[in-house]
């Protein structure tokens, strides 16, 4: 395990890194932020998809150290997706393969080797946390594509994470056209593996989180009805009794500047629960 | 005039602009934040160089629309340069030609006719916020190459600027190798000419700023001895009596980290002089 890079920042440090991963079987980047003095707990964030969606979005775009440095907590910045490999169709468009992994455990033939970034993320990285980091209290948190993330690996490992949040999240992949399409090239047919990772049928299906959900979401987002669909995660909540605070932010829409706006207080929910 | 992209963001609204300069005679580009409610004053911002410089980098790495907001300023960034005009070697290197103008009129053929970054500045971009946005009360700061700019534009017309600040000023150009290169492609090699786009050299030739100007350095960064020459301006303000606060940060390199971690106190400064 590598630093390619190492920034001060608001009196901690800010750090990109590559390592070999066992899970991906190939190389593989992260980005931390690491406060000075006591580290009350980690925070793992998923990125969304996109070809430039990496691990360095939100740790060069959110403005979150200034509040994980105030909290004590770091954070560890996941890549969306192995990189450089040769598999059918990895390059092809942005919903899928590259940058748009979905952090699920690919069955599909070739995939299946590689595109294993659940176990990436909820074993790899959770036991970088606890074995290089030292830290044991670890939240999960994601926007788009890695709300979806956070929100299905949250919510089927409720006892790693003590908390869980999402701006924007794909909270109903099975419904949404271009994830069905992901899906379909991640898992085949298999419908019923579909909808163990999709974080709404995951409600449904009696998953809970002890703790109340975060999730931000703007009225503007141009992939809130049909895409997002994160009035049906509300619904599934409501309905099941899964404490959830949700705000609708008016005038916001599906960039980096919402995350920005909103990023503190998600940072404040997490540390409660360290 | 035209927005390209508009966000909102901390209850104001981050924008994408572009438009036909009468300076450069060419279709410049520019990125604003609007707080919500009374505006009190802008700032205008003045990015470094390098090929990824440009009117976006302040308003989506620095996190300074929270303070922005705070205090109810605006900020205005132009980009670094005009941009696809086919001029000799204007995209050879990083430190000439585009994404590189050093914020001055140049006095050479072909970039004389648009390389008037100065005019640009402290007329046009000036102009747009008594005019378009109707503030009147404007601070100028910047980063690197956007430091010199600020420093001296702000030097040369004290009057216009409530107060100044920079990150990482080119402080002292005349004596840094790669700033002589540019000044040689913009201006020939008229030294007299070179020294009036010179902050140190301009502290020495009698011009002053009435308030105190900010400058926030790392000790970390790898241009400070042999590039920035920052401490040649500190020593010329000191002999001179220009009021200059100045900060050495231990451990902090030349990255958009470090701004972000002091740019409140640099929004907090300019916010005092309204």
């Amino acid at each position: 395990m590598q630093v390619t890079r190492s920034h001060r920042s608001f009196e901690g440090l800010t750090q990109f890194w590559e390592h070999e991963s066992r899970c991906t079987r190939s190389r593989m980047r992260f980005a931390t932020f690491v406060p000075a003095g006591e580290v009350r707990g980690a925070l793992i964030w998923l990125s969304g998809r996109g070809r430039d969606s990496n691990e360095t979005n939100f740790i060069t775009k959110s403005g979150a150290q200034r509040y994980l440095a105030e909290f004590g907590m770091m954070v560890i910045c996941p890549d969306t997706s192995p990189r450089d490999l040769d598999l059918p169709g990895v390059r092809d468009e942005e919903i899928f393969g590259e940058g748009a992994s979905y952090y699920v455990n690919a069955t599909t033939p070739g995939y299946r080797d590689h595109y294993r970034m659940y176990d990436y993320v909820n074993e790899e990285i959770y036991g970088l946390l606890h074995n290089h980091f030292g830290v044991k209290k670890i939240a999960i948190a994601g926007y788009s594509m890695g709300g979806h993330g956070a929100l299905t690996i949250g919510l089927k490992h409720a006892f790693k994470y003590t908390s869980v949040s999402a701006f924007a999240p794909l909270a109903n992949p099975t419904k949404n056209v271009r994830a069905q399409r992901a899906f379909r090239g991640y898992f085949g047919e298999d419908r019923e593996l579909w909808e163990t990772h999709d974080a709404t049928c995951l409600i449904y299906d009696a998953h809970r989180h002890p703790n109340p959900i975060l999730i931000d979401q703007g009225l503007a987002d141009e992939f809130l009805e049909t895409g997002l669909l994160t009035r049906n995660f509300e619904s599934a909540c409501q309905k099941l009794k899964q404490p959830l605070e949700i705000h609708y932010r008016e005038g916001y829409d599906h960039s980096y500047f919402f995350v920005a706006t909103f990023i503190e207080s998600h940072v404040r929910h997490h540390a409660k629960f360290l």
